[in-house]
C-alpha cells in the first residue's frame, strides 16, 4: 500500500512458510520476502535484518536500507501516518517507537508473590509497535547481543540503547495499535474491519429520471451517517469515475435501474470489481435495486427475475462479491 | 448472584444516580446501596467505604464488614472464583489483588519524550481488579491519605502498603478481567456475553415417538459443540426439571411438537420464563419446531400457522424472548 517502503520482510516460523507464501501469492502482495524465524522474538528479528545486510543473502537482491521499520503481525491496524512519524523521528534521533498510555497500574512482585511496589502510572508508557531504526544502529546492536538478550529480551528499543547508546524518540500511537492477544481481541479486530468497510457507499443510478431521483433521496437520508457518493451513468465498462471509486477502496454499492432484467448492469460492475484487486481481501456488497414503473407486472415474471438474480448472486459469491436483489 | 456478599455499594457520579437507581429496580437487584461518587477514583472509593463505617450513614442500616472487595464496573466479567480467592487471601494477608501478565513492555519516558529505560517485562505485572481488604486496613489507609493521594493516585494496593504497612498478596486473574476502555473493547465484551449465552441448549419434546426421536438426533448432532439437555414431557406449568433449566441459566430452547397449532406449548414455556427473573437481563431464544406428520396439509393452513407464530413472536419480543417458528 505504501509506496515509500521498498521491501517488506516477513519472518515466519518454519512450519508456516509455505502457508505464508500461498497467502502472499493469492493476494498479489509485491515487494515481500519471506524469511525463516528463530525460536524467540529477537532471534526472528535478527534473521530478518541479516537478509538486508549479509552477502550470503545477496540472492534476494535486497539493498541495505537507511531506515528499517520493525512491526508485529499481531498489530494489524497500522496506518501510514504513524509509520511516517516513526521513520522521520528515526532519521533524526536514530531510533523511534510508538507508545500508548498504560491502561492498568504496573506493579513489581516480590519472590513470594506479594506486592513489592507500584509504579506511578503517569511516568510510564506501554511500548508498542511500529518502531523505526537507522539500519546500522539496530543491526550493530543485534550483532553485539548476548545469547541471554536474544533468548529472554523483548524490547528492540532497549537493545538500541544498551548496545548502540541511542535513546529512542517516543511517538504517541493510535489505540488501534494494540496487540491482538486474546480470543476477545479477534472480535474487536473484526469490529474494526467492519467499521472501516462500511464507512462509504457508492450509489450508481442509470440516467433516467426515476432512478436519479431515488439516488438523490438515498443520498439525503444516508449522508448524515456515512460517506455517500452518487453516480448517474449509462453503465459501461470504461467509466473512469466508477473505476476510481472501486480502486479508491469503496466496498459498498447500490445500483438503481428502472428497467426490467437490468442486472446486466450489476454484471458490468462485477466485471470492473474483478479487474481491480480489491475483492479477494475484503467482501464487496452490491445491492441491485430494480424499480418497476409498470405496476401490473405479473407475479410469475417477478419471481422469474428474482430467481435469476439469486442464480447470479450465487455465482459471484465465489468471487467474494455479495449481490442482493431488490424489486420495488 | 453470590450469597456470601452481604452488601453491594455502587458509587456513581451525581448526574447518573437516578439512572443507576432505575436500572437496579428494573433488574430487581437486591442488597445494593447507591452512593454519590467523588471527582477522582480514590475519592469515590472513600465515599463508598464511609457508608460502611461512619455513624452519619447509619440510616442505610449497613454493618461494617470484616472484608471489603473493591471492583471496577469496567471489568464486567468477574467470576465468583476470583472473588473468593482475593477475599480468602485478604483474610490471611490483610490485602489481596488480582494481577495479569503484561502484554507490552513498559518503559519510562524522560522529560524530552525519549526512552529513559525499559522494564524487564517478566518482573512486573498489571494490577487489575477485584481487590480485597480487611476493612480496617483499607479504611485507615484512606483516612490518612493526603489530598495529593486522593487526587492523583490510582492504586488501592499502594495506599494499603503506604499507610497501613500491609503488603498485598497477588492473585493471578483470568484474561476476562481486562478493563473495557476503547470502543473495540465493547465489541470484545459483546462477544464474551454471546459466547456465554450460547454454551447450553435445552431441547424440549413432547412425549410422542416422532418428537422424542428428533430430540435424540438433535442431541447427537449438537453435543460435540455445546451442552445439550433433552427433556421429553407433556409440558405443564409445574414441571420441576424445566424450571430448574430456566433458573439454572439456560438461555436457548428448542420445543419440538408433532401436532398442529402446538405453540400453546411455547406459550407455556414463555410463562415459566416470565416467572423466573432471567429474561430482563439477557435475551432468551426459543425455537418452536412443528413436525407435520400429515403430508397433505394445505398451503393456506400452513401460512395461517406461520402467521400466528409471527404474531406471537412479536408479542413476546417485548419481554426479551425471541421466538422462531419452524414448520417441517
Amino acid at each position: 500500500r505504501i509506496s515509500w517502503i521498498s521491501d517488506i520482510i516477513v519472518v515466519v516460523s518454519p512450519e508456516n512458510i509455505e502457508t505464508m507464501k500461498t497467502i502472499i501469492e493469492k493476494y498479489g502482495h509485491k515487494r515481500v520476502t519471506v524469511v525463516k524465524g528463530g525460536i524467540t522474538r529477537h532471534r526472528s528479528i535478527f534473521n530478518g535484518l541479516k537478509v538486508l545486510a549479509e552477502s550470503e543473502f545477496s540472492k534476494y537482491l535486497l539493498q541495505k536500507p537507511e531506515v528499517v521499520v520493525i512491526h508485529d503481525a499481531v498489530r494489524p491496524f497500522v496506518e501510514e501516518d504513524i509509520l511516517l512519524e516513526v521513520v522521520m523521528a528515526a532519521k533524526e534521533h536514530g531510533v523511534a517507537g510508538a507508545i500508548r498510555p498504560l491502561v492498568s497500574t504496573v506493579i513489581a512482585a516480590s519472590a513470594d508473590g506479594c506486592l513489592d511496589h507500584s509504579l506511578e502510572r503517569a511516568r510510564y508508557r506501554a511500548s508498542e509497535m511500529p518502531q523505526a531504526f537507522l539500519f546500522d544502529v539496530i543491526y550493530q546492536a543485534y550483532q553485539q547481543c548476548t545469547d541471554y538478550d536474544l533468548d529472554y529480551g523483548t524490547e528492540c528499543l532497549h537493545l538500541a540503547l544498551k548496545y548502540s547508546n541511542t535513546k529512542a524518540k517516543l511517538i504517541e500511537g493510535t489505540p488501534d495499535l494494540w496487540k491482538v492477544t486474546y480470543k476477545r481481541d479477534l472480535y474487536a479486530a473484526e469490529s474494526i474491519v467492519k467499521d472501516n468497510l462500511s464507512q462509504e457507499i457508492c450509489v450508481i443510478t442509470d440516467v433516467k429520471e426515476d432512478a436519479v431521483q431515488v439516488g438523490f433521496l438515498l443520498h439525503e437520508s444516508l449522508k448524515s451517517r456515512i460517506k455517500v457518493e452518487v453516480i448517474s451513468i449509462s453503465l459501461c465498462k470504461n467509466d473512469n469515475h466508477l473505476q476510481n471509486m472501486v480502486s479508491g477502496g469503496c466496498y459498498n454499492f447500490i445500483c438503481i435501474h428502472d428497467k426490467r432484467s437490468a442486472f446486466q448492469e450489476a454484471q458490468l460492475l462485477v466485471d470492473i470489481l474483478e479487474k481491480s484487486n480489491i475483492t479477494p481481501s475484503y467482501p464487496v456488497m452490491l445491492i441491485s435495486v430494480h424499480l418497476n414503473s409498470s405496476e401490473n407486472i405479473s407475479f410469475s415474471i417477478g419471481v422469474e427475475e428474482l430467481t435469476s438474480i439469486k442464480k447470479f448472486a450465487r455465482e459471484v459469491k465465489t468471487k467474494n462479491i455479495w449481490v442482493y436483489g431488490l424489486l420495488i
